[in-house]
């Protein structure tokens, strides 16, 4: 039953026609990879693949029996490449590690394959994830733009059908805006409720594991194969009684007529379906939240990357001596004061989110920027980072050029569920009133 | 220059003899292995050790020109085996990785590696450093007791002179608390300010990386290694101006002979030096700290250990299953009022603490208890972890039976080098006056 376009299915369709014997994994593996080795010296989304060892697992995958099947067999994904695989090399786009050989898995990776999903490769990242240099990778809509950052080549990877589903870190916007950039959906749970154990830490209080992909269903089962809960259980979202908060942030002027057109769009398309959207104006003590948040990022950028610093500076951007450097200079009366007004913060967003159905927030300042040097600004990712919020990027929405413009949409802490209901209602109204789609 | 008691001395006196050639690092070694092997069948500190490979690295670092010599260079450490060694196994006392080949250093050991020091192989933990069934090792001051844990064998190999330093963590109480029963320095620092990387997480915000010396000379060497830095330059500390907080905590109920006779001594000990000891009562927003930590360590126990239960759960005690379970039972609005709580109180606690030099407070229950099957109580430094604040444990006291019992010094967070001051002040008067001396 292989067709040309298998790989443009997603991995919940995968699964379904695996399920009904219509497809074996290899098939559709090998679909992948000839759409890897079609488009990827154009793209540049992976740092490691190995076909013959991605086969191999493919047809062990497949001698399973039905009854026997993990939870994600059929599944196939991408490991940003900051996070330990048991069998492929960890890079970190950077030649500090090279001598180091871990033959072990990140916690996540480990849960995936569990569950029967297959590890595809390692996708492209920035520096350790914590740069915004770009990693060579482009945006397949445009090859011209950057495919967003740290989280890129998953990204890219994602929107160019190479891979079905993404794994990303986040420490300010590596999901959030490399899924608007790609026209895709990404999810950054609430922080630490899936543990990022064997990914490389840029900042402890911020890093949040997540994953990417083309649609809602395919989010939910990683969802719940990683164990996010919600204390309710989630329940369909009904847009007609739903209310959104309209969130412009304080960072809003820096908003591009993609974003602010966007918004304009999103909200009159939750409007026409009924719902309530309100814009709203947080407090004013979530004003300096971005600078709160910065300050830290370098103070436990100057922790995390103190290994590197002491063991291999003369390997590392001077970028990211930079960060590293902090470790010796920041104050840490600010760090405290920075730290500990943040978490002040977390019960008073949930508070005003637990208000509305969610939050509707900006994703990003525009469409991906020209030029692949560059990652992009991460100006709206980084307030909802720090407060712990989960966050949904929800595509469907355009600016110029034809490139997509995502959507945010947030929650009180530990509404992830909740969180892709309301995606689950959203997404398929972006999709078909959004104006944008994808050409891939 | 070998003498049989070369195993008896600090790192830092092996450094000076070594810096003034009267001393090879491979004779040192020597004794220490000999130490090892006439005593450690007895307390059993050590989960893995390999005499040759030890032996070859101190040649090599004997044979680096002393100009080139790192700031560590004859320093020995033994390392916790939940924290990843590129040469040797990583075992967590659990049969959950055996298949797993991290050949990898966590961040800490390649700290310490790069600056020098040579790793004498894996101490003993708990389970994952997680639960409180000891590993096998013994208090080598009473066989029959606890060293504690979950830093059992650092504990136990630190006191029993088979190593002069070695590396724990600390959750709740798993550093201090070992130190405290084997009646040597333990350093546990300000949260994150040393990055936990490469070691097993439990509990993300609760898990600090600290050490355990039998001189704070030692401790002071690691602190500056590992960059530890005061906002303020630390000056030293003259009792005869310091102001102690005898805080006895809301678990002071709890608190057994042993502990109440070495707090009052301690007390009279600092006051003999001419410093004031003020009682002072935490306001009663505290009270509840304890509960609302192991609420914080459920929660995030659950996400640390979901990997574990989703992948091995058949090679995982009972009591881990159980904590793990917590990611699918846990109410998350429960533990989102306690971690926000604690947030809370740790700029009050730093608020308290810096009106004083250092707070005075129980490390333990009591001396060590009976049976080795149990680690002992942690209720005394429970909310310390919470709080962020460094802890040192100061020995030199004793209870029944000749075992020691430790005093906590506590300032508030990133204090931690003046807090070294504090202990190198203290230090040699508990030791001299406070009625307790290693028969070791």
């Amino acid at each position: 039953m292989a067709s040309p376009e298998l790989y443009g299915l997603t991995a919940s369709e995968v699964q379904r026609r695996i399920q009904s014997n219509e497809l074996l994994l290899e098939d559709y593996v090998q679909s992948l990879l000839a759409r890897y080795r079609a488009r990827d010296k154009d793209v540049n989304a992976w740092a490691c693949i190995e076909p013959e060892n991605v086969l191999k697992q493919a047809r062990q995958l497949d001698q399973i029996p039905p009854e026997k099947r993990g939870r994600l067999h059929g599944f196939v994904i991408g490991v940003k490449d900051v996070m330990l695989t048991k069998d492929l090399p960890t890079g970190y786009n950077s030649q500090a590690h090279t001598t180091d050989g871990p033959l072990l898995d990140a916690s996540s990776v480990a849960i995936l394959r569990r569950n029967g999903a297959l590890i595809m490769g390692k996708t492209r990242t920035t520096e350790f994830a914590a740069t915004t240099v770009g990693p060579g990778t482009k945006n397949p809509h445009d090859p011209s733009r950057s495919p967003g950052g740290s989280s890129s080549g998953t990204g890219a990877g994602v929107a160019d059908k190479q891979i079905p589903i993404g794994l990303g870190t986040q420490t300010v916007g590596s999901v959030i805006r490399p899924s608007s950039f790609n026209g895709i959906f990404g999810l950054k749970p609430t922080w630490n409720a899936i543990s990022a154990e064997g990914q490389k830490v840029s900042s402890v209080t911020l890093d949040t594991f997540g994953f990417m992909g083309r649609s809602i269903e395919d989010l939910q089962a990683l969802a719940d194969v990683f164990s996010l809960r919600d204390d309710e259980l989630p329940k369909p979202v009904h847009l007609k009684k739903a209310r959104f908060a309209l969130v412009k942030t304080p960072v809003w002027p820096k908003a591009g007529p993609g974003t602010i057109a966007a918004m304009e769009r999103a909200a009159q398309i939750l409007k026409d379906a009924g719902a309530t959207v309100e814009e709203v104006t947080l407090p004013s003590e979530f004003d300096n939240l971005l600078s709160l948040q910065n300050q830290v990022l370098q103070a436990e950028a100057g922790v995390a990357f103190y290994r590197e610093y002491n063991t291999t500076r003369d390997k590392m951007s001077d970028k990211l001596v930079d960060m590293a450097r902090n470790i010796d200079t920041c104050s840490k009366k600010d760090f405290l004061r920075a730290f500990d007004t943040i978490a002040s913060l977390r019960p008073k967003i949930d508070e005003i989110a637990d208000r509305y159905t969610a939050i509707l927030t900006p994703s990003t300042v525009d469409v991906a920027p020209v030029g692949i040097e560059w990652t992009g600004s991460s100006d709206f990712n980084g307030i909802w980072t720090a407060l712990h919020t989960p966050v949904l990027n929800v595509p469907g929405l355009g600016g110029e050029n034809g490139m997509p413009v995502g959507i945010s949409f947030v929650t009180s802490r530990y509404r992830d569920q909740h969180l892709l209901q309301v995606g689950k209602a959203v997404g398929p109204l972006f999709a078909d009133k959004g104006g944008w789609k994808s050409d891939l």
